[in-house]
């Protein structure tokens, strides 16, 4: 397990030495950003995409995952012949700012202390601040407009900030299984999250390379809970159901037997403390909680969008109840309001918030259409 | 904070020298059973009310709590005039079997360990043990047949249980807000909370007496966990909604504001440690989600309740999504099957889960008429 905070693995990455200034006022002194790109970028600069990552996610968005082995994680999305077809677009996908896969986050060399790494002093990030960095690498990169932005779930975020931040460098918007804003129960199933993480002793407040230990425990915790939310109850008892491991017989030992989704849960908790970074994920969770696109324009969604020329698709999926449907319908009406063009789908499916990441032939049919006419449209080849 | 296993406050109870046989094979050698009783028994013995507390409830239904100070927990519901009314009805409340306010737990001295308490070591009880438990206590108090069972949560998973086991001595049933088998999300949300208590490293396996603590961290993270299901997406944003505890400006410190819900459950969290057992935590939940009615009768729950002569009434909350609306229908459905006296009742409010619990209207006066009707056609002056 690494605890190391300056891993030795060389994620491809980029240095913007000029640094950043963040919406809570503070300035990083010099930013690192770390990005996959697949496929190629035509001679006008014009097919990009970018693919915004969700809160536990990371860079390598179509390939084999350099330190976990695990696959790519939207592998169904993004590849050649895929909805996002890097035989057609240039795929850019960048670790967020506040991550640990390689771009500057907790885990990087303090701005304040030599040689020790920021910790919970690293300053709090907002969903804007991502945008604005990966809009660093884009520029880096040479890209003045991006063909689309999609996302799901905070990377959904991070695709209506983006069209907010930057109206004139995206042509097409994919925003999926989102909000314009993390909801007061949200806030809390993050918060239960952070505070298993403070209660851990191991998390010794934040500093828990220095013991060379990491807060495993509470973080598994926070990592069980996060994905309860993720899944519908039909997709729960579909996996599960109530079913017993060792048969359904009761043993006079109180924790003699387990439930299948108690198993299944303990794994998804310990399997992920050894690919993520405690302090990452408070900072990201909180980067989420703050997001309100709606607060930031006076109270007013449409505001945040007023006079775009982006073209968006929304999408939500009919079982998931931690970004339920009602979020983007908020969303469409306020893009309706700005006068912007909408398309707005719900996918039918049972398998709640995760259906973004698996295989719906449904969802992936929409995002390959809109992006077939969205390209038409944008003249690409 | 009380750490001591057997705590000096003497609670009002009875002992049972001859035991309890429990569902999963194990003998209690003796039994003590903690209640709580208000009104007056009639010549006839006919107008007792029992009522089952939820997970985390206790005896102290109609009155202060002699240990927390606070108010009844259900003051709204029992009391003189109130719909469960103690001028008409004798009304009973025991701590259930397993739990930690004076009734047989795991706080309680080991059958096996002379001198310590169960800890973990107690025998898993199942709603149904704690029901004959109960049934003990009634036939003690020389009353063969109850006027009314009724509870909410937990509580409802007893009242049902009661009227499948022991149809004869229960004239009407009122399962609130329950369900007859516990769901793969609700297990799961049960799973969080016991591993974060599992985490604590002051739980020592479950023998923190003999270390003079109590896993407080990790009870609370299970109390916070829970206490958000308890809630409904809007009565979390009503309370709460995003408001900063200190104004509404990103302070450059990660955690330097707040928002409000997070203080409200960190709280929630806190005085529930001070209150109730880990152990017993852990006991009682491991209890609701082995509930599961229709398993224990073939697979049909309409099995559970044939012949019966008792008269039902179920009522669900509209915003109660630990407990939906659903799981009602399908135990008026299966009562319907089994040829019984069922009314069925969706509250509509706002309050999620919680609502059992507050000044609903609507639902005190649905029982108050239910109750009325019933001591009408049951005889009672």
């Amino acid at each position: 397990m690494d605890q190391s905070p300056f891993p030795e693995i060389a994620h491809l990455h980029e240095t913007f030495t000029e640094g950043l200034d963040l919406d809570c006022g503070a300035h990083l002194a010099q930013i690192d950003i770390a990005y996959r790109t697949y496929g190629t970028l035509n001679a006008d600069r014009s097919n990009a995409v970018l693919v915004c990552h969700a809160l536990t996610g990371d860079q390598y968005v179509a390939e084999t995952h350099p330190l976990t082995g695990k696959p790519a994680w939207w592998g169904a999305m993004v590849g050649a012949g895929k909805p996002v077809d890097t035989d057609r677009y240039f795929v850019i996908c960048s670790n967020v700012l506040g991550g640990c896969m390689g771009s500057t986050g907790p885990r990087s060399r303090s701005d304040q202390n030599v040689g020790e790494p920021w910790g919970t002093l690293f300053p709090p990030v907002t969903i804007q601040d991502m945008v604005r960095a990966q809009k660093k690498l884009i520029d880096r990169l040479g890209i003045s407009r991006l063909f689309a932005v999609i996302g799901g779930s905070m990377g959904g975020m991070q695709a209506l900030a983006w069209a907010s931040l930057f109206p004139e460098s995206v042509f097409a918007a994919v925003p999926v299984a989102t909000a314009a804003h993390h909801s007061a129960q949200n806030i809390a199933f993050h918060e239960v999250g952070r505070q298993a993480i403070f209660a851990d002793p191991d998390f010794h407040g934040g500093r828990y390379w220095a013991h060379g230990v990491i807060p495993a425990r509470g973080l598994a915790v926070a990592r069980m809970t996060a994905h309860i939310t993720y899944l519908s109850e039909a997709a729960l008892t579909r996996k599960f159901g109530r079913r017993l491991q060792g048969g359904d017989v009761l043993s006079p030992i109180l924790f003699g037997e387990r439930f299948a989704v108690e198993s299944y849960l303990e794994h998804q908790g310990s399997s992920f403390v050894r690919r993520f970074d405690a302090n990452s994920y408070l900072c990201i969770t909180r980067a989420m909680d703050f997001f309100d696109l709606a607060a930031d324009h006076g109270g007013s969604l449409g505001a945040a969008f007023r006079g775009s020329k982006t073209r968006f698709l929304l999408v939500s999926f009919s079982s998931d109840w931690l970004f339920p449907t009602a979020e983007s319908r908020t969303i469409a009406r306020a893009l309706n309001q700005a006068a912007a063009n909408v398309s707005f789908v719900e996918i039918v499916s049972d398998k709640g918030h995760d259906a973004f990441l698996l295989d719906e032939p449904d969802f992936h049919r929409t995002i390959a259409g809109f992006l077939g006419g969205a390209a038409e449209a944008a003249g690409l080849a």
